[in-house]
């Protein structure tokens, strides 16, 4: 498959080398002023700036950690007009490179625009107002199919073994990503009491290792929903080559359509995508199937106060996509009277999960060319360390949150449970 | 020292007798009439209803598992008129009794009210409509006071050996009271990786126990404030007398009075008197006070929906309190970007604890009465009991909310720490 990462607007009528010569000439004045302005509303990064005639500004003061190269006039106009967008389209083409440690440069500017008060980015938010975009059944659809259909042999060369595109549990810090991937489903496991027999509701399955997991592993009976076709037509057709068929039913549909009733009902990075004007909804679809004795745990990227997801990301990786905040996701369980039983922020596990998602990305990189385009592989390796820098920076956080119904009296008596091996 | 719980308007004018004699004559049309709508109001909970003569309303099916006597025709009227209030009031005079296990029959009444779609208490909150008391700096120590200050004998009488008027932790189902008392302490120190030489801020410190063992077994520096005064001369004294004066400062003042730099923030017990209108000045004085490393945790009774406390506990026995949902607590935190890493829900630990304190209560009724009177006797009899009722109808919930900065690195790995021994 085929799949360019700039199917829209910007990538027409760039007028710009890839290798960044100087063909646009000289900077000038307002051009330089404009990138002294720009460092001063980044928060004054320990980073340098480098212009295609090789105008710099450097850090006011202590080292810099890298540089950020413009290669050219058109890249530096879009970054002054679309903020993040322009970074990131411009970074994909080549209009921007980053010398230094991607993700390191990228967690400077990241640390030192949330130091700021007066950012680019508010400004650029000024400058382009959006809203979230709105998830309707149909609109859920294309969203899903733009990132995870784009081929489950790109997302191979990256993911463990296991296919899990969620954040990983690291209890001790040195585990392989395997490893590490295998913990989390436990933890899951384990958080919602599992056991033997319970009827499980998965919403949003990726490619079916956790529903595979607690059947194979626990012995449960799951009903996993995902309206990814290519995600669900892998997780089918491993369940039928393994023959867990029986155990684990995959359904090709939105999570608004779950019906029956559930010991469990479980989504571990679905949320991101239903989009905040449907939490209600997703209320609703929770109370009407959980059993009064059930268990409910949501796995999400979080926010500590709101804010839309970055604007490139929403626009060329992650359509539809909102990190909500705890406050948000309450919106999901008040209504219904859900009582919380335990949140764990695992913010530095997704830091970690991406690093090595990106180290393995990166031995993938040619792959990667030829499967897609250099724009494209540079977009992802975007992606992948500034998602890095935004958990390390406490930008991002990821939730799990557990939680009941309020007159159920037979959950745990402590959390020793989910800490016993 | 003398208290009356009712010093107010209901005490006054009652024309019935303790004992319940039937002076007042047979029951009217409209009396037997009522009495069956309240039962249905009430959701028909599986209680018996009898009123002065000997009319009884009981359960449309299954046992009836107690008897709310009402005694006579003035505390009838004073439940239809004004709900939990005029039930609560009347109790406490001997108005209204209850036979069979006052906290199970308070359960089963709680539990089928919140069944209940139309309950009485909404039509009581409709007539009687009122919003939460403000607690400003003179308000609060009206409120503290009110509570707290009644006498360190008459809480002697029935707390832990510690003085400890908070949710304890029981890791094990059949710990005495001291031990989850003590396990309390610890779980909270371990939450916040409490280590020697911490500088600690506690807000709300009660008679001094946490800070006490912060001090002795971990070794920290603690400042502790409170504002009942009661309270803080009985922690100075024992700070004093068993020397860990140097260590541990408590100082008689409100926590907006917080000033300094601290490696931990705690408070424990204190936010359900806070007041919704002062979160934000709560979170303003954590911001102000909080190392760029520090550690925080507020442990509080919380709600699952927004409510008002009980109205007649907020009339008689904690003016001013508040339960918040976490979506409320997220006031606090939200606009200083602080973090949640941790909440857990000790919900049935606070029934258990207030369990163990209804006992020792029960035991020590003759000193209560002689201390006070029979009224304000039963009137906290019926508070420990309803708590008790409260946590386990899932009415209540008690939260313990662990938060950092939000650029914190520093924060542990796994939560693995607070299980081991």
């Amino acid at each position: 498959m085929r799949h360019s990462i700039l199917s829209g607007d910007t990538a027409a009528g760039q007028n710009f080398t890839r290798s960044g010569t100087a063909t646009d000439g000289a900077t000038r004045g307002y051009e330089r002023w404009s990138t002294r302005k720009l460092t001063q509303f980044l928060g004054k990064p320990k980073i340098t700036i480098s212009l295609w005639d090789g105008y710099c500004v450097r850090p006011d003061q202590g080292e810099s950690l890298g540089t950020v190269h413009i290669r050219n006039r058109h890249a530096l106009n879009q970054l002054l007009l679309k903020g993040d967008v322009g970074f990131g389209d411009q970074f994909s083409v080549g209009g921007i490179d980053v010398e230094g440690k991607l993700a390191d440069v990228l967690l400077e500017l990241y640390v030192a625009r949330n130091r700021s008060e007066s950012s680019l980015k508010s400004i650029g938010e000024f400058l382009h107002k959006r809203g979230p975009q709105r998830n309707t059944l149909e609109g859920s659809r294309d969203h899903i199919h733009h990132h995870y259909d784009i081929g489950n042999d790109f997302y191979r060369l990256w993911l463990d073994q296991e296919m899990q595109y969620t954040c990983a549990y690291f209890p001790e810090r040195g585990m392989t990503l395997e490893a590490a991937q295998q913990a989390k489903l436990d933890h899951v496991c384990r958080k919602l009491q599992l056991k033997a027999g319970d009827r499980v509701a998965e919403a949003g399955c990726g490619w079916g290792s956790l529903a595979r997991h607690m059947a194979i592993n626990y012995g449960a009976q799951v009903t996993a929903w995902n309206i990814s076709h290519e995600q669900i037509e892998f997780a089918k057709e491993r369940a039928r080559v393994e023959g867990f068929d029986k155990q684990v039913r995959y359904v090709e549909d939105d999570y608004r359509t779950i019906s029956g009733e559930y010991d469990v009902f479980v989504s571990v990075g679905m949320l991101e995508h239903v989009g905040r004007q449907n939490y209600l909804e997703l209320g609703r679809v929770v109370d009407r199937c959980l059993a009064p004795a059930g268990r409910a745990l949501i796995h999400t990227i979080g926010r500590n106060q709101p804010k839309l997801m970055n604007a490139w990301i929403e626009k060329r990786i992650f359509p539809g996509a909102y990190p909500p905040t705890l406050n948000e996701m309450m919106d999901i369980l008040e209504p219904y009277y859900f009582s919380v039983l335990d949140v764990e922020n695992l913010r530095l596990h997704y830091a970690r999960t991406l690093e090595h998602w990106l180290a393995r990305y990166d031995e993938a990189q040619d792959e990667v060319i030829e499967m897609f385009d250099q724009d494209f592989s540079r977009a992802w390796r975007l992606y992948l360390a500034g998602s890095v820098a935004a958990f390390l920076a406490g930008s991002l956080q990821l939730f799990q949150v557990l939680f009941v119904r309020e007159q159920n009296n037979l959950i745990p008596w402590s959390r020793l449970h989910q800490y016993r091996s």
